[in-house]
């Protein structure tokens, strides 16, 4: 019953946005209308039929197995249909690439297989903005409400950890959890949106920014990105307000609540210095080069990379081997667990440090017991495995996107860094998949696999893997 | 008494290597007497003082620490000591090149700081194969001999074993088993003497090509390394020594007794379908690029690549992105544990194979209990989470070896191949470091970082860091 409400859920959440961009077209530059006419139709019948599937009852405790059927179907469907209008529209002409793109917003990936962004229809262009918004509170309401009510394999899966003991939820009950959480994401939203339109983005610019960046995402309405303003007040609102999106949820409503930040402490403080450790090395790759505003530009690149927003103002590419290398490093980060970012995160990062550290004791001095913490509280032995299976499975996807891209023509930067790109969400990538560039030219083969990885990193890697286990399914 | 025992075994090794040099030059060209017999007599000077600060009785059984602090100080101290008469003889005019070239030798890495080594003096030349053949019997009889009777952490770090069910010693005494082991090398080498004979190579040629195979370390007495012979007999004879250098002194003891191959076949079936699979896709790559022979070129690299030997005999960069992946994946594979290669080596990469399986089992079926097997024998949790543990200890080596690389000038992917080959102890990378190529221009703090590098692959990583944790000096 999970996975079908949460299917439900899904079309209910396209027919409103095809329902709004249809409005959009008609009020506005009239073009694409009938592809999202189309498209809000069949997600309004799709809803329906879904609907009549399930009871209203109350539904019971779902167990983890739910939880993981429910996220792997519910993104995969969604992503698929978010291509229906891209394709119709002709946005994307080939379907591979419109696979690509409707993934890529639901994944909150925003990388682009849309070479003109300028040039496409308003409606397709807010689509594009609502796939990452509905993506992105589709990923923390999954994370922070249904993943540790579900517990088990969901909270082991999409977590990272194995006992309620270093977690915490935001309130007792699921549907509770994930009210709150819903609303501090139409907060954050409304908050960005203010910001956006004082520093002087027109109300159309402001909305879809907004929703792109708090979902982490990184769509936006210029092919030049976030660079198209050229304005540096833009560009550090837009900083603050992706550094605030890598932020967990959970943290902001403790913050709310005035309850100070607990266990999250050491991780939010990983997190920021990592962030302004890679802007303040990217920045001096940068100085000297072709580089304005070397400092604003190196953390506003810092900050788009460590969250996987994936804006871009300027090309790090032009700024050395060190600066790739340091972009590379910045891409696998991730923000903090339960905020809309991909990527390892900062709390798998401690762990596995705390792991290596840990393992180099042992090796030393067996007998000795080694615990692994995290600001002072143990993690158990499962946690620190899951992570290291993390980065096993992580490093076999990346190897094998690589593959493919370079068997498909790309050298090999561009092909590991689009990989890596798409696996953890980020969006652009290095050299021939740089931000000044587009996914367009990628040949059907290597997009569908990079939509694959899209939804293997945003899933937290093993629970689109557990889709393809007979165990999954046996279980229904 | 075990470390000072290992570093006086390997201050007699370098005199009696000084003396075979001096007496080459003193026959043949006459060039660096001088600096052959001012290290000859420094060597047995060395091993004369170190002799007197130990007993001659029968030495207990050494301990786990024992057996790290007893590697990890021989093979730094005789690395240095390898320097001594390449930078006397001006073979290696800057101090960071004649330790890189010295560390290169002993680690049987083969990477080589010498542009022009077709112009070099005939007993320099003797000396880096000597280096290799010494770094090879050591490795061996560490790996096969001490490593299992010392036990503890220096059975974990070794070998990646954590219990004494899983392994297997040649004889039940440690003196015992060196003796074989070394015997077994001692045979090896003759008979790779006798086969590089046999397809024409001169008497001076097949010695030292010999002790560069058995060793898996690859430096040639050629600049252009094998295909220097540019002889399809000569790559056969050399692919199948290097193919037999990366099995197991375990079985070919085995082997020897007709004991069959027991618990060793999985791995050893592994290892040669991986060599088999890259030598095939190589084989693909070069098809139809300038590549003649390219089965022959294929297999060849593929087994230089996999044994971690490094000869060379044609370029794979020339042949494509998809090819340059191949070999950076062959380059970290390594052959069997207990032979002279380097890298992750099969079977821990088995285990790690076997050890994302149960995880992906467990993530989805908290409850089951997964036991991870290797050839039908169950692996323990420990040996595991150590393979784990090897794996992100050599990504964090690696990205910082790429970082030194690329400060230094050089483009990222020959910075993380270069940073792979020394590591991984193959010796050429790509690029700017491929094999046509050598590390003669990178500036001393590359050169440095990288012998380091070689030093921390050849000993299993944890070994060298265990140098640098107060837990190892303490106990004595
Ligand atoms: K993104
Ligand atoms: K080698």
């Amino acid at each position: 019953p999970l996975t079908r409400r949460a299917l439900t859920a899904g079309m209910v959440a396209m027919t409103a946005a095809g329902a709004i961009c249809t409005a959009t077209a008609v009020v506005g530059d009239g073009e694409a209308v009938g592809a999202f006419a189309i498209t809000t139709g069949v997600a309004l019948l799709a809803a329906l039929l879904l609907r009549r599937t399930w009871a209203k009852r109350a539904m019971p405790t779902p167990t983890g197995r739910d939880g993981l059927m429910a996220a792997g179907l519910t993104w995969v469907v969604t992503s698929l249909f978010a291509a229906v209008p891209l394709l119709l529209s002709d946005a994307t002409p080939r379907l591979a690439q419109a696979i690509f793109e409707g993934t890529s917003g639901i994944t909150t990936t925003g990388a682009t297989a849309i070479a003109d962004v300028d040039g496409q229809a308003h409606a397709v262009l807010l689509w594009r903005s609502l796939t990452h918004w509905i993506g992105g509170i589709g990923i923390v309401v999954l994370l922070v409400a249904i993943a540790p009510a579900a517990g088990g394999a969901a909270r082991r899966v999409l977590l990272g950890e194995t006992s309620r003991a270093t977690e915490e939820t935001v309130a007792p009950q699921m549907r509770e959890t994930a009210r709150i959480t819903a609303q501090l994401y139409l907060a954050a939203t409304s908050i960005a949106l203010l910001v956006l339109l004082a520093v002087g983005l027109t109300p159309w610019e402001a909305v879809n920014h907004a929703m792109s960046i708090v979902s982490s995402g990184g769509f936006s309405t210029r092919t030049a990105s976030a660079g198209g303003f050229d304005s540096p007040p833009v560009e550090v609102a837009m900083l603050v307000l992706m550094i605030a999106a890598g932020v967990s949820y959970v943290v902001w409503w403790r913050l709310v609540l005035r309850r100070g930040l607990g266990q999250h402490a050491a991780e939010l403080r990983a997190y920021l210095l990592f962030l302004v450790a890679m802007g303040v090395l990217l920045t001096v790759a940068a100085t000297g080069k072709d580089a304005p505003h070397s400092v604003l530009a190196g953390l506003f690149t810092s900050a788009s990379l460590v969250t996987g927003t994936g804006f871009t103002t300027q090309d790090p590419d032009t700024w050395g081997e060190e600066a790739r290398l340091i972009v590379l490093i910045a891409m696998v980060s991730g923000g903090m667990v339960g905020s809309t970012t991909g990527g390892f995160k900062v709390r798998r990062w401690m762990t596995l440090f705390g792991g290596v550290r840990a393992e180099i004791q042992r090796q030393i001095a067996p007998q000795r017991i080694v615990v692994v913490r995290i600001g002072g509280k143990p993690v158990n032995e499962d946690t620190v495995r899951a992570a290291y299976g993390f980065m096993a499975v992580a490093f076999i996807a990346l190897v094998g996107g690589a593959a493919l891209l370079a068997a498909n023509g790309f050298d090999l930067l561009s092909a590991f860094s689009g990989a890596a790109a798409c696996l953890f969400n980020v969006g652009p990538a290095l050299g021939e998949l740089g931000g000044v560039e587009s996914y367009a030219e990628v040949p059907d083969s290597g997009l569908l696999g990079l939509s694959f990885l899209m939804l293997l990193g945003r899933l937290e890697l093993f629970t689109v893997l557990a889709l393809f286990t007979r165990g999954l399914w046996r279980a229904r």
